[in-house]
């Protein structure tokens, strides 16, 4: 297939790509309103079964023909040191009680990293991202091959370069600002780049389309990131609040708040923004680098929390300017963004003389 | 003095505004050149005796008839904890010897704020902006009686409503990724938010002309903050390489590199951004929460690191697009950067459709 064939975030009618938000809030239908309103709507592999996969995929084909992305996680190494994550279990079996929950099995897995790949080859879905490392030189050939573009979630200049040497078609450039989990190549040693400062080195340095994430939650911020560079900006906490997204009550009630955010690496093992509550507070400097093995181990205490209503036990994912987040319609909302934005450029024009 | 008369960053020809850089950089020609060129330039007041800024607010006078700004800091209160300053004292002793200085007196002093404001009250910048606290309601309105505008710097939305309820004119809105001092109002709880994140929420929530600060380097990233909702951006650290700005070589020097920024205390006792080295490596474990005590108990050590031109003694303020810093003069520089500003945005409006 020849490369000008593959999908491009300059293609979009309306440049917003919706983040995957996997672990919940993404779902077949938020991805269909998204691409149907004319932006790109995209599905979470990460945490779910292959067959879940195809299952959401299916889904999705069935309520639009309109391009879609799916992102997958690249796994990382088991963690070395069990002993710490012994200790970090020991620590939490208060907060296990707390909710009437067990403590989860810190395994290690690779999140089916094989299993997904040959489904997205047979699959297709227009779009392939990746977030947590760069596939390697072949990995990525072989989507191309496919027909699938391939995106690689950056957060440094190092890592663009990376991403751009073995041949993405795009870089998704993830700010200091977003919620959920940094996309860092490697969580011990992260940048802590603003998306403002990153999409200048970036579109400075590199000759690829850039998806520009990271707190983006208005038309103006659209505006801003397209004016830096970007084809697109990517949206989640944005679309948090939306009817069609899965996100628990007890998260749409602490997005209604004003509480700060921080980077934690207490729920799973690898660094999140989340809005600030008890559990990060209390231990934000025990939790190890061990990720997927916290992440499992916290599970079944985080969905107890959910259930129970307790914002305190959950992950509430969040990039720093959620208050702005909306509660309305995606395909609605991801309109109203794409006029606000044409608006704010105008009145930048103005101003700029 | 009506309101309407006090000096308006929307009424700048060229939206950007120098960053003062207080302890270096800044010097009348700098300033003179920026506010020529019809953006505003700025002379810091900060850790300058009032004699010396009644001096250079002189000589800028006789550089240019255009409007400029003057900046101030506002005092703190004294170090409760001296134990904590004695013992990184100790830390630092190799340090001095190193460079065959002695550590200086890590004493507290609120940089000649009454002077200062006395001196601006009577020498009558147009503008005169604070960082590292708000000040008082009286102080404000003493000025704005004068005919000064009074403009805060602020990095996060808490700080920005004190500001705005104190009787400010507009607020320099800091991004986490500035070079140099945070400017937040409390050291030891700051904020961490993105400049793009911080100017959605402020402009959603407040009806103030806002002024954007932090790793803004290019045209992309002045119309960026322009269709973010700022009235103009605030450029520091990409002003540091210009013939006017009195940046020393070893500093210049590091800016020609690719090493990272982070924030440290180790030099001053207050967070600031700046690129790694050595030192900030060595104490950043230890360095305690005292500005302005450990500020003069390391100057001597960087005075003569600086003589030595030895970039790993000094501090090294950068923000974090440092790498597009360009060598020119600051006029050139000025216009240069509104031209790429206006086709940004001519760029941004095609892709939004």
């Amino acid at each position: 297939m020849p490369e000008d064939a593959l999908f491009s975030p300059e293609a979009l009618e309306i440049p917003i790509v919706q983040a995957p938000m996997a672990g919940g809030p993404s779902t077949p239908a938020l991805a269909a309103a998204v691409t149907e309103a004319g932006g790109l709507g995209f599905l979470a592999a990460g945490y779910r079964t292959p067959a879940a996969v195809r299952g959401e995929l299916e889904e999705l084909r069935s309520l639009t023909s309109r391009p879609f992305g799916l992102n997958l996680f690249v796994p990382s190494s088991p963690a070395e040191d069990r002993s710490s994550i012994e200790r970090f279990a020991r620590e939490l079996e208060p907060d296990a009680r707390r909710y009437g929950a067990e403590l989860g099995d810190a395994r290690y897995d690779d999140d089916g990293w094989e299993d997904k790949l040959a489904l997205a080859s047979e699959l297709r879905p227009d779009v392939i991202s990746f977030a947590f490392g760069c596939p390697s030189r072949e990995v990525i050939a072989d989507l191309r091959e496919g027909g699938i573009a391939v995106w690689v979630t950056v957060t440094t200049p190092g890592e663009a370069a990376v991403a751009r040497d073995v041949g993405a078609d795009a870089l998704i450039a993830q700010g200091f600002e977003a919620g959920g989990h940094r996309a860092s190549f490697d969580d011990r040693h992260p940048g802590d780049v603003g998306l403002l400062a990153l999409l200048q080195l970036l579109s400075a340095e590199l000759d690829l389309p850039l998806i520009a994430s990271g707190g983006v939650m208005t038309g103006r911020g659209i505006a801003a990131v397209l004016a830096a560079g970007a084809a697109a900006a990517q949206l989640g906490t944005a679309l948090l609040l939306t009817a069609e997204a899965a996100t628990s009550p007890a998260h749409r009630g602490a997005l209604g708040g004003d509480v700060h955010t921080a980077l934690t690496r207490t729920f799973s093992g690898r660094s999140a923004r989340g809005i600030a509550n008890r559990f990060m507070r209390e231990h934000e400097h025990s939790a190890p680098h061990a990720y997927p093995e916290v992440h499992y181990l916290t599970s079944p205490m985080r969905a107890a929390a959910r259930e129970a209503g307790d914002p305190d036990g959950i992950n509430l994912w969040a990039g720093q300017a959620y208050p702005l987040a909306r509660e309305k319609d995606a395909a609605e909302l991801v309109r109203e963004l794409a006029e606000e934005s044409r608006q704010a450029l105008a009145e930048a024009e103005r101003r700029a003389g």
